[in-house]
């Protein structure tokens, strides 16, 4: 941990990234991004001008890509000071994590983090000195927002009773480390999380996963700042979730394993917008695809498209290729790999790394690994001497093993994003948002679709006055009441 | 008009069909649907000992088609007594109409009605004698719920001003013909419609256009009586409405004209859930797909599944096949039509027939109409001597030239209005229900899909409690937030 | 048999159809089929003014729809004199029989014909009186030629030892029939067939099981005059058997069970052209389809479109919808289909109807018909009290319940048929064709398919001089070596 | 130059690799894809313990990929001695040549040789010492073929007039460097050539490109020995060419580009088996398609998918995606390249590089080229400052960009490969194989496919011999006339 020191640019922003020679491969990158993420370019020609997030420091925790410096650097075309971590140990691209450390906002990210590195990244892409803390956070997952509850609840804690917190007290890995972190910085500051709490003015959270949380958070009337939820913006979760994946999922397989997906059969578990996107990609590869779900709607969706749905007790020999997508935990356990084909690939696409049950792989007994490159390992069970292909090592396989979806689609998420933000900021003081969960109104949603629609050469219809009154909306739009599913 | 008397059956019971002797191959055709919608037949056997619409008197207006005699025979079955009007002139089967009148309820339905006709079935449907009205609607498009509604409309303005409303002070043909109905009503019995209105417990809505209705009545305080917005429970919008057209749509074209679709260009105006069944359908069978949209985010959804988002005025001379899906009015006109080429296919299969302009195309100064067969009608224009096709007369195609929606993809929607049925009757004295509209409860909507899965040999996964508390939903479901999206 | 008498039109020309009044009705249609069949219009345009048929009798034997009726008037309109038959007895369109019979040529055909009538109807379509028979025959499935193949050897027969052909030597109730035609010919003139022989100058023949009878008989050197395989041309069996059965096998389904074809498992015997074309139909409306097949080759693109490919003996009990394509015999047998689920389809759209073995499932003891409608009969197993639906009493159930392929796929297939007839009338004195079989030369296939390029609208690029030599073709074809599989 | 010198394993063995470290590797990658590969794995178990390629030199000029690397280890299982080089400057992988450097064969490539490297590396793979040359040949492309029959052609050009080649009588970079070879070696000996033409069995040819020069050289009757066509072996053109490309052309795009390809218009040159793979894939992970084609049947049968044809002079400024398949030359030049969209990406995946205009593109006035990454270069032309996207250079994408096709496809490739040199080898002395080009037997084709089976869990239908009669095949098949298209 010796090594785990901020480093400076020579205009004195800190970082700490793999490798700076890597930058103007990097911005090569960006520049090319650039053009196929036309909401973000747009973001930055109508508000650049005004420089509303001028003042704002936003701290953000959500994989350091290409894709995401293109948003990282409209936040500060806007006039945000920028402090940034990935979200995954293994999403980080390490050029555009240099191009950005150079040129933007103070990152610390690089590929292959231990859990110990990931969470000291957290803590430095929150740590913004005398200044308390950020004013906004862009989250993805809910790792930073988590870190500054666990530390409030922890400082509490600890005024009432004196106790520290005890890493010994869990079996979760990484929250031992949480639960250090936190410790040590309470014998520095006792008040270091609540100070920072306050100054917060928000946080918007990209992915099912966080979103998940904050809402836990909010019944539990323990959510300690605003929220907008970016992932149920239409133009999120019916895009990125489902043609990401549609992209992500086939690359992430070709880059790990070189497999030919034709013929195969693939097993899809969970049949939500990633798993849909998951199982088209597969099918429209030539893949047999089976389906397994607990909600007999999207089991019933899933029929309609021709997809089996059975059970993974069912097909488990059977499969050649499964994926993960559920957002659960304890999917594919090792004693369903243990029943698997010679060779099946096993890997996860959704947020966290608890679908596939790794531990119990990495801890059978007598299991030997065989690192075919990194985030490829080959696991092979004394028994029978089969192994089964693991990506990533049940983390997310298309940022673990390619680059993750890509630039257009993240387009329209990070368009969210920055909106969210700018919203945010502007009602800082008004009240407008409590500390609950909000999502985007209808029209900006429509909005970010629409700066999307020209890049494709799409050309749309517009309605006449009595069109619009015949159905019962205005001319310009919103054009769908809030309960429409797309 | 003269022939437009109730008929009655050896065993008493009104109705007016066709053809009585086509009733024993209604039979054979509703025993071959039985087994293709499960819900129904599982409402049937869960629910028929016990009686619960026992008492209940259910007017229906909707598509008098083999499937929607499965679903009176489940109203029956459970212990409604029914009478039914289909709610368009081109979509009786004359033998389901038949098995109906002759074996279940009073049925007063054919294929190819006249308007006149259309309102004077309406109205017989909705006739219970003595008994001042129905207990309960089933409402496609909202005719039954409009009549009624304008009936104590024009009541009320009666006993205040002594006004008889007057059909002359309408354009739309169709509209006089209802002004015409509820006036000589006035004269009969002037409280009518209010009685009725008083004794009515409910209605479920089916579609789309229906529920805007519903909505627009709710939000203007006007509604008489608590309305189920069947049309967007998931197992409704998200099955029937796109999966049922991405099947009828092309039988529709198919025996309609016999077209080879592969190769042409389609038009699809409208990319919500009917147009993302059309626009799969035809590019299924090998055409090239053309999309218009009003809406940025669906034309964007268009967009990822490779389809072209144009205006119509740019692609009028290019497309083959035209079909508008939209639920608004005025979208192909005869401007439009007149610059399609030779023998282009023009058809609707939204739920009114406003979205092609008949009545310009119809009085266009030396039009020449060449019936190829009933529902198929050739429209050449004098100057270029090209003509189009019109299907349907500019009404549903697939109910008007081919059968509609399948059996299966019906007992979806069907098996949520029988739910809705009992909802409303079971909760006809405890104020549940006001005078608003409602959509039925999650665990419900998921209940409808569990109940098909069986018959397509899906299996499904089941939460573990452990599994169930981690995304925070209870083991049994529902699953899902309620602005899921599916 | 009384009623099976030539009936004569105005004009005089013989014909007996169903019902003549429908031919305006055909007339109406075939005016529509017209502009999608370019491919024939332009051969009227091209070759009409020279009249190359003139004085060619030419007698078809092939499915008498609109799409032929419009490959009888290019016949006309090249100067042929023409007589015609169906090939299959559920076939006929009978509005196109009334339109040809009334207007353009003999023809002897109606929808449902038993046996009996459907070989006098072949034997009147070969009746030219005292031209002692045709120059030239267009044949489907070699009906016709094997009429004339049987008959000539009965009369050689018979010449040697004076024995006539005996219908009760054989089980086949078909060929019993074609044995009695034969021998009551033999009485009345026992030179008739070796007459006619010698008169044809050749067949063409439209599909697989006919040409494969032709290399049969040219294999054992029985042929008796030339014959053209027109079924081999890439423009017929790419296209007709291929996108034709891709349209037409949902098109049969939907009118004769409107089944929901999404959700379902297709099983699909046999995995050529024709299969090809179903199973891509089938998995496109979201069916699960299982692929079942002898050849290895077929069976690995199966796996390569992600189908399954099982034995019929391993899904027999879990398919929905059973479709034999094999052109083979005694593909599904009684004792499948007693094991199959309950309301399963079973259906052929192979030539010939033993693929389904409707001798055993009609005879099966106890087994219980109802016919739904004409061509949708439900066969019910005592023991299980299930049935099966079997379409068109097993024989091509796209003609028997639908129309048949679309013109303009047809329009490919009968240029092809237009261009051997010309061919063959061309060189009927000049010795190029033996009696063997030979294919169209390859730059006619490829004219047939630049001819029905414009409609849709396609724009072919230009080969320079220089690219024609770099790879060894001329400029304007043909482009590929013969062996080219498209 | 002086670096091109030949290296020695500890064993003796001969090779010029990038990174002999990186075996290890290769040979994890190697032990993955032979699960993969089930019919070169069938292969050695039938013929390993009888070594029939026992004494057999063999010379191979193919992409030394990992799937390559298995094809060799077939090679020696089954007796023979092996040299290989690459058939393409970019398409090595490093690591797959390291591992059999080290452990099985002669290697002389690595990924990025310059085109004298290229030359070179295949000289060594020719260059059998004391043994005159290999006794068999297996090429991709036909260089190594090329280089003997040049060779050959100078040494007799020499010896009649004492002229050596000139290689600047060609203004072909590449031709003059193999005219500087024969040269160089005319110099050393005179006859070598010849005498290495003499000794050869015969040579398998893998590709349409390399199948084509040797019909012209059949034509021509120039050929030295015997070719086996395994190009056209339904196992290879109808997979490989068609679902290989399926799947390495996104491949390639990704992970070059990393561009969302949903929503993008791909224009595709060509649509035969290339063509068809990439139109598919292009298709399916959401792009609208354009093809250009010369063929009317190729052109026609992309219209019946619903893809467009038009030239490309239409489409180049509307196509975000280019891709040339057609194995011509002069595709896109360097004019249509200035019209495109900025960033449009280029790319050919045809075997040869003179189907994009790079030499143009290169050396237009003012060109600035930007390499991001290698093989992925955008040049930005002076007047618009757009650039374009050109991948590979414009040499084969799939193998530049990504790893080429994936195992299983290659392994049906192959298995034909390994069957036509044990049929060359097995025939040497009895001159059952002429100086020309033969393709395999059907049994063998279909033995290829009926060993891939099982891998994909396909079941295959065994034929009665009442069935097999009826359709007149044997029972064990072959099943198809050599004519049949698949």
């Amino acid at each position: 941990m010796a090594s785990l020191a901020v480093e400076k640019t020579s205009s004195g922003r800190d970082y700490k990234v793999k490798d700076m020679s890597q930058a103007d491969f990097g911005r090569l990158e960006i520049e090319l991004a650039e053009v196929e993420m036309p909401g973000l370019m747009a973001c930055r020609a109508e508000f650049g001008p005004s420089q509303p997030l001028k003042g704002a420091k936003i701290t953000g925790s959500l994989h350091m890509t290409i894709q995401t410096a293109v948003l990282i650097e409209t936040l500060t075309a806007l006039g945000a000071e920028v402090r940034w971590c990935s979200c995954n140990i293994f999403s980080t691209q390490d050029h555009a994590a240099a191009a950005i450390a150079r040129d933007s906002a103070s990152v610390f990210a690089w590929k292959g983090e231990t859990l110990q590195e990931y969470w000291w990244c957290t803590e430095r892409a929150l740590d913004w000195g005398a200044a308390d803390g950020p004013d906004l956070i862009v989250d993805d997952g809910g790792d930073a927002t988590l870190l500054i509850h666990e530390g409030v609840k922890a400082e509490l804690e600890y005024e009432k009773t004196g106790e520290l917190p005890d890493p010994s007290s869990t079996d979760n890995a990484e929250f031992q480390i949480v639960l250090g972190l936190i410790r040590d910085s309470l014998k520095v500051d006792p008040k270091k999380y609540r100070k920072m709490a306050k100054k917060i003015v928000g946080v918007s959270e990209e992915t099912t996963t966080g979103v998940k949380r904050l809402y836990q958070m909010q019944a539990n009337r323990t959510l300690l700042f605003p929220a907008i939820n970016v992932n149920d913006s239409v133009t999120k979760s019916k895009f990125d979730n489902l043609y990401g994946c549609r992209h992500s999922l086939p690359d992430g397989l070709m880059r790990a394993t070189d497999v030919m997906i034709a013929g195969k059969v693939g097993v899809v578990c969970g049949y939500g917008d990633v798993g849909k996107g998951c199982a088209a990609a597969l099918k429209a590869a030539g893949a047999r695809v089976i389906v397994t779900e607990i909600d007999p709607i999207c089991a019933l969706q899933a029929c309609m498209e021709g997809l089996q749905v059975r059970t993974l007790e069912d097909v488990v020999s059977e499969g050649d290729i499964f994926v993960t997508t559920t957002g659960n935990k304890d999917i594919i356990m090792v004693h369903h790999m243990k029943q698997m084909k010679n060779n099946a690939i096993v890997c996860n696409i959704g947020h966290f790394d608890n679908e596939i049950d790794m531990h119990g792989l990495e801890n059978y007994p007598g299991i030997k690994r065989i690192t075919i490159k990194p985030q490829t390992d080959r696991f092979v069970f004394p028994e029978t001497n089969n192994g089964i292909i693991v990506l990533a090592e049940g983390r997310l396989m298309n940022l673990g093993c390619a680059t993750g979806h890509p630039s257009f689609v993240m387009s329209c998420s990070f368009t969210n994003q920055v909106i969210a933000q700018l919203e945010l900021w502007k009602e800082k003081t008004t009240g407008k948002y409590q500390n609950e969960v909000y999502v985007l109104p209808k029209h900006l949603d429509e909005k970010v679709a629409a700066l999307h629609l020209g890049k494709l050469g799409a050309k749309l219809t517009k309605l006449t006055k009595d069109q619009a009154d015949y159905i019962g909306v205005p001319v310009e739009g919103p054009f769908k009441p809030p309960h429409y599913r797309y």
